[in-house]
């Protein structure tokens, strides 16, 4: 395993039973992104997705400052596509659509990823750290973190996620739409007022803490239960709800004949403490 | 009217003018639900769907301990269809599929009622109360409930609605994921807070009275308006917002054809109070 | 411009480089509507959608009792369409349909307008007043506002937005039907709470000037970044993530070759302060 | 079994085994539709459907003259919706669409039933004919069928699934809507060339023979296998390729663990005949 | 209505009662477009949309070399767009997006048409005569029309609509992907046989009469039936079954009730002919 | 080059300029599909999709007796999903949808390839060939083929994405369910008939000539049309109309940019034939 998780920018452990934490790992940089980052990204999590060894994961970044300041704007302005002006436009742009095209599909790899991922936030938290921590399916933040939709301040629309995965995660249009445009930077307590987090913490081991805590009790359910409220909640999200129940449906006709169920009823009834096989 | 609406497990009675109340009658068993109980839900709501002497309804749960617990865990184990271990997995996976679509529609049947519903919570509110609740239009809350998607605790993913209902019932996708994951207890303020219910009062008694006046009130609107502001509501909420307005324009067509119009718009500005023809 | 801009009912006003006020100018009769008025809504927002000297738009109304009181009652109900009763139902029925989606059609202008738009609201702001200001991307408030879903009360369903887009803006379901049915007043905290508006100022002084403040960030912005920003958002909005991501693709790979992309990421590091070329 | 199926104007036989063969009998008045009948085929395929007993079906009619004329419309004049003067309009559309949306859900059952369905068509076959025979899965026709989406002829859009339905069951849009909007007659040949029906046979009974022989074709493959295909193939029409493919994996998910895979691959291998056990 | 309908590149008459004829009038230059003829299409099918003589349209064109070969190369390649080097490519992209937005809503303007359009096509149908037709409801051809879908031969993918439609228009998805990408010109034998034209007669004067034929017949209609239709089947091609089937029902709710349904059922039990009231 | 494209089932050649023939080589087992088989497809589409010297792509097989004969039942049937009583049905089931999501994932590779695929069928073409086939966009055939959708005859329905394309690919619904759910044999002819081939031909040879030819005609285009087109056509499929069209425009925002536009524009009214730059 030691071998399978092993990447320059990343650290994988794992904590305890079942969880595993994925820690973005380029402090003296501010954890921002440059493209090997985003490719292990996606390797990590379509290894995690499968690892019947997990059943939870928390990610969470190195060092006091940032979670991540976003894209390495010196790495990618010194990058082939942007700027040219020779070019073909069309050529250009399809090249473009391919790189923006790839670069979303390793982001949606934390979101396709079958175990509940537990975004843990602190510090700077700028452009892709809020399209990476929307594909997470539950944020929670140090009460330090400062957020910003970073993307119009360098000239362009977010495009790794965040204007359409934002306004679906929040309770407030207005709201999103407005740091959106604006690029502002707001604090922990308006993002758990929108209700972009879920909780706020002293700081950043409290958070981490706590984020853990909560992959623990996700890991100590049937994980034939975790996993299917997770697929059936992100398959929800973007259909009618007749959809999401004939869907719902259809996949517990399976689910439900496995033996976590009849083995929760009767512990439920019986006050016993149970374990899982696993996935 | 007796004979219609008369129930073994729901009391359903007409506090008002044009406002029902049903109540979920099976307090020694905290309103534990058996299959007897779901199927009379449909059956009750399709009835004052065509009632043309109810204009708004209250879903409210008889005793002080629990709206309801949820799916009664022992006769459901008991039960032909979990954990058959001899039979062919999909001729059981169909068993299962038919149930659960079947259990799905009786839930639904409240969404589809025609007239607005208003849930009043109290106690206990776990699994299938969610599920029930989040069908109807409105959820008030007594300070004392204490709510919870049980689901993963009894090895399954819920299927009844939760996961397709709740994530577009609150303000927060990360709340929403952390309750159904940890299947944790959260209170009325909790619930406030986020959302899912829109108005928390100090006890039962109190809900009860708030959740009736509301209904009360909706009453006494031209039911033509109320019925159509329900069904619009419900069709837009699953598509997007061009085909919510042209479902609406051909809605309004016939509609604002009624008198209702011409009567109240005259009465608003003659100040007079107005009653409608039943629908 | 001069000329382009002229209306009865509305001032149209340039407050800084960049920024447009539309000023609904109809004070005596408390802004109601009459059909000129959303005829030149559309106009006036169709214009503004492709003039490169706008950036950003505040809309805001005239005096200090209402934002707008809605459609003007009277005006409307002396109209053709109400109240027929010798007519033909289906010939009149396609009379209202066409009326009422040309009414939908100049209100959605606000929406399909390429620049971000900012609703500063005040006073009364009722029916009309919350389609319009739904179609607009941020919501502003002073606290005296006192906002109404009001159709219900002259007897028929919102049928210019409200019931598409009001569920989509908030953070609460319970909370949108419940004043979608009751038609009850609410002011500017609780709309504030439920994230209807982003922010609540002291009086309409305090909210124009902070909306025009918004504005004037968001029109220091790249406008191929910030109108780029708000068509994604909207297209976001009614499609599943899938779909919203490979549009953003497809976008960005024309939008990405922007010079302004290159000077800000080079201003960024060099902390300059740009100017864009119009778009 | 034969008080579960008798009905007035409907004889329910089982030619051969696992095939049920559903006769609409009402020759006198060309098969016409009074409203009894349209609630009785609801039942029929309701109760069709989980009948383990039943693996195909076919829908023919009796008498030599029509396959249905389609709805009696000297029932429906004397009924009490149309042409009522007197009425609110509003109130009169609720109960109309009360009752064309329950008329449709009557004709629902057929597409929604579980077994796959074959339409013998023959003679005169026009409006609820075709809204019927749409509802099955497959068409055969005898030489002498006449169609006509009769509809128009009446003063009404087809409003019981045609207008839905046949478009994509044809391969040409411009002849839909030629013979949708003309009412025009047309022939078994033009219907098999357009793809309406998938064959045609000389007269009614080698229709019948090929319908029943195709029924027991399928009725003679692994029920799992059949019932998932009607399945899919109903979910996959409505929706993206994307959403079909991964509501197939889910579905074969479970449907593949039946011991029929396992059989019929090995009896494949060794050319035996296999019997499969009742879903 | 002389006025009404007068343009220099379209001649409109009025063949017979309640039939319009529009004829693209440019045959000296094989009937290309110019900007100005796309902006002359929206306003005449607006104007006919809701004039209440007119019940059905025939599109036809001028001259017997062609029904339009396509868009006037020469004069598009002299406007400004095309080949800029110096712009930026996202403010030239802007530009372009609105001029195709506009050009596609000219053509969907004859989609829209509340009447029924029959295309009646002759000789060359290169390019934009696809987008055009294929916005129409029917389609006859005469024997010598030939086809081709232009548009990569010059350099880009179809953009007003072919790539949209087509393929929902005929019968084999492999067929209509061949035409688009190889641009070969096929006749209207082929057309006929994949479904792309419903009928074909000898020359352009018996397709036109026979055009124009049809139109009479569907004109002799009921307006209310016939405009139902329309949009019914227009509304449910791009939406599930049940959503079409859902619409249709609120549809009739109001339009069943016209007196043109009480009059038609009578009239066919009496063998009358009959003549409707204008919508 | 040589190594890029190198695999034991398949050859990878290049007849002429920028045409790919992609030859599935296992001639001596039906070439029959084992695992690493349809692995060695995505790999080999995926390539093939950005390689700058492919335009347009051939799709055969070796040998005269088969396309190919689908799964190799013997291989599938030695593996461990398949036939487990031992296991979890859940557990089993998450195992199964992994496998088939990722088959799925693999043959979707061809539809997703930007370049146009031409598949060339002959001999037996039963199962993963119709699924295969399907994820081409143009087919042609041999007169000798053989067509089945035989998965029900293994007891199961298809679930590499027939049972989602077939029917959006042909013109009649009837003759998809039928052929889907009776897995009976079709010959060439039928397949024309119904619009599942674009053309037959008589042998292998001609129709792999007449393919090639295609696709040489294809790649004789500008490179960003012809890709434009497939994509264009391949998001209309799934959406509304509307969306496609609103996707096209800004598609071609970017691409109508190239040089390729003005230089075909000139060239075709010079008469010139024209090379077109690498994409």
């Amino acid at each position: 395993m030691a071998q399978e998780y092993s990447y320059d920018y990343f650290n994988v452990t794992f904590p305890q039973e079942y969880v595993a934490q994925v820690e973005i790992n380029r402090p003296e940089k501010l954890n921002a992104f440059i493209e090997v980052m985003w490719l292990n990204i996606s390797q990590i999590f379509q290894c995690l997705s499968h690892d019947p060894n997990v059943r939870a994961i928390v990610l969470t970044s190195a060092g006091d400052r940032a979670f991540t300041a976003g894209l390495d704007i010196k790495a990618a302005s010194s990058g082939g596509l942007i700027g040219r002006t020779d070019a073909d436009p069309a050529r250009t742009a399809n090249a473009l659509r391919r790189h923006i095209l790839e670069f979303q599909a390793c982001i949606n790899a934390v979101e396709a990823c079958e175990k509940p991922v537990i975004a843990v936030l602190h510090g700077i938290a700028y452009g892709l750290a809020l399209d990476l921590s929307l594909a997470c399916d539950i944020r929670v933040a140090a009460a330090s973190t400062s957020f910003s939709v970073k993307e119009v301040d360098i000239g362009l629309a977010a495009d790794i996620g965040t204007l359409s995965r934002l306004p679906r995660a929040v309770g407030s249009a207005s709201w999103a739409k407005d740091v959106c445009l604006s690029a502002r930077v707001f604090g922990a307590e308006e993002a758990l007022r929108v209700g972009l987090v879920s909780a706020v913490y002293a700081n950043k081991g409290e958070t981490l803490a706590a984020g853990t805590k909560l992959a623990g009790l996700i890991a100590s359910k049937s994980p034939v239960a975790t996993m299917g409220t997770k697929e059936i909640l992100n398959y929800s999200r973007d259909r009618p709800v007749e959809d999401g129940l004939r869907y719902t449906a259809v996949w517990n006709a399976a689910m439900v004949q496995t033996k976590d169920v009849k083995d929760a009823m009767l512990s439920g009834l019986q006050k016993r403490k149970l374990t899982f096989e696993k996935l």
